[in-house]
């Protein structure tokens, strides 16, 4: 028996690691059009030393799922998103080459204003989500899982909302399916099947700004996610 | 500090074990009437001793998350059922007296054909999951999740199919609605629904049996799960 495979053997004795990591969304303005952006963590240590990776870490003995994601996701980025949930759990037998790693994943969708607030530093940086660099260990395959899910959430529900602040124009609703979505979509459609929608109700402010004729702030009056039955907090 | 206290800080320290559990739901008649029903393990060790639980196990280090809920499926019922996937990882402070315990959950859809061939023993047994027993550790919660993740689907999707054969009644798609909703249906309505919609295309054979007359079979052939677009294996 050679040294790899005792070393394969070993690995394959010890118990699997557990680690809690966070996929963040939020629509930045990137040259007029809107597009999802997420904050990457710079790793410093090994293994992947030096490459961009989704926030996270170890899970300790006392926290929840849920609480350990809220704080891995606020130490690193400062921001403490309403939309924080549970995305999936990857547990393929070659994710890190020292140890089995089960990784429960969350994913948070954030308002423009406290995307704006989030911090940036050497070692955190935002990206566009369809322009990643090469992520460390299994991370491509998992924001694009999130996308995914993402795109599908959007077609049966009203998750886009978790986007936008309390009130918005409908040109920012399309501007969030048009981001996520990927493709632009008929104005004129768009407003028609937006206004069509019970839970979009007219308020009797105006968007402020130096334009000719101000548009029209609505509210979304609806649940924020299509599961409202079942308690967040699930145990 | 008491023996207690002292406890649970020894319990904190460990690193959390991870378990894969599978809940199982397949339609049976009931006098007459479709409930839905699922197999349970009775367990032969402490913790929660001779208590029911849901067939599962701890996770070894040479399995895919999903292999290992196929085999725990598979070891206890004899089922391997088409339809198999991650439901949530549950992973509250408080699940087990000795060590933190974290357990991802997978949930399988069964047929009827297949149902029936499931394996029944001293320790392993089937319950209609609107009475379950008192389960060991929070399974009664667990199942309760499923139970509303279910009803949410099948607003939906096209997830009840997930319990039929090939080709079936109207009226047994009527019953796999009445028996995941708790509640009856109008029969006529619901046959105006299910005509209207594209996907379910009437075959020219009808049911056997010794009926005045017999109703004719349909498909569906539309996608097995609203998630086609992803590998169903994610690493």
């Amino acid at each position: 028996m050679d040294f790899g495979s005792a070393n394969v053997t070993e690995r394959n004795q010890l118990p699997p690691a557990l680690a809690i990591s966070t996929v963040i969304f939020a629509l930045r303005s990137d040259g007029g059009r809107q597009a999802l952006w997420m904050p990457l963590v710079r790793r410093i240590r090994e293994p992947h030393l030096g490459k961009w990776a989704l926030p996270g870490g170890p899970l300790s003995g006392r926290e929840s799922l849920q609480d350990a994601a809220a704080r891995n996701l606020n130490e690193t980025t400062g921001l403490a998103p309403r939309y924080l949930e549970q995305l999936y759990a990857f547990g393929g037998l070659d994710r890190a080459a020292t140890q089995r790693l089960v990784s429960i994943v969350y994913w948070a969708l954030v308002q423009p204003g406290e995307a704006d607030l989030a911090r940036e530093s050497e070692n955190v940086k935002w990206f566009p989500a369809d322009a990643l660099p090469d992520l460390a260990f299994d991370h491509n395959t998992i924001v694009e899982y999130a996308l995914w899910r993402l795109r599908n959430k959007m077609e049966y529900g009203p998750i886009a909302f978790s986007f936008l602040g309390e009130s918005f124009t409908l040109a920012q609703v399309r501007g969030v399916y048009e981001a996520v979505l990927g493709r632009e979509l008929d104005p004129a459609n768009f407003r028609r099947h937006l206004r069509a929608t019970p839970d979009i109700v007219p308020t009797d402010t105006f968007q402020q700004g130096g334009r000719h004729r101000p548009p029209r702030l609505y509210r979304y009056t609806g649940a924020a996610s299509p599961d409202p039955g079942f308690p967040r907090r699930t145990p």
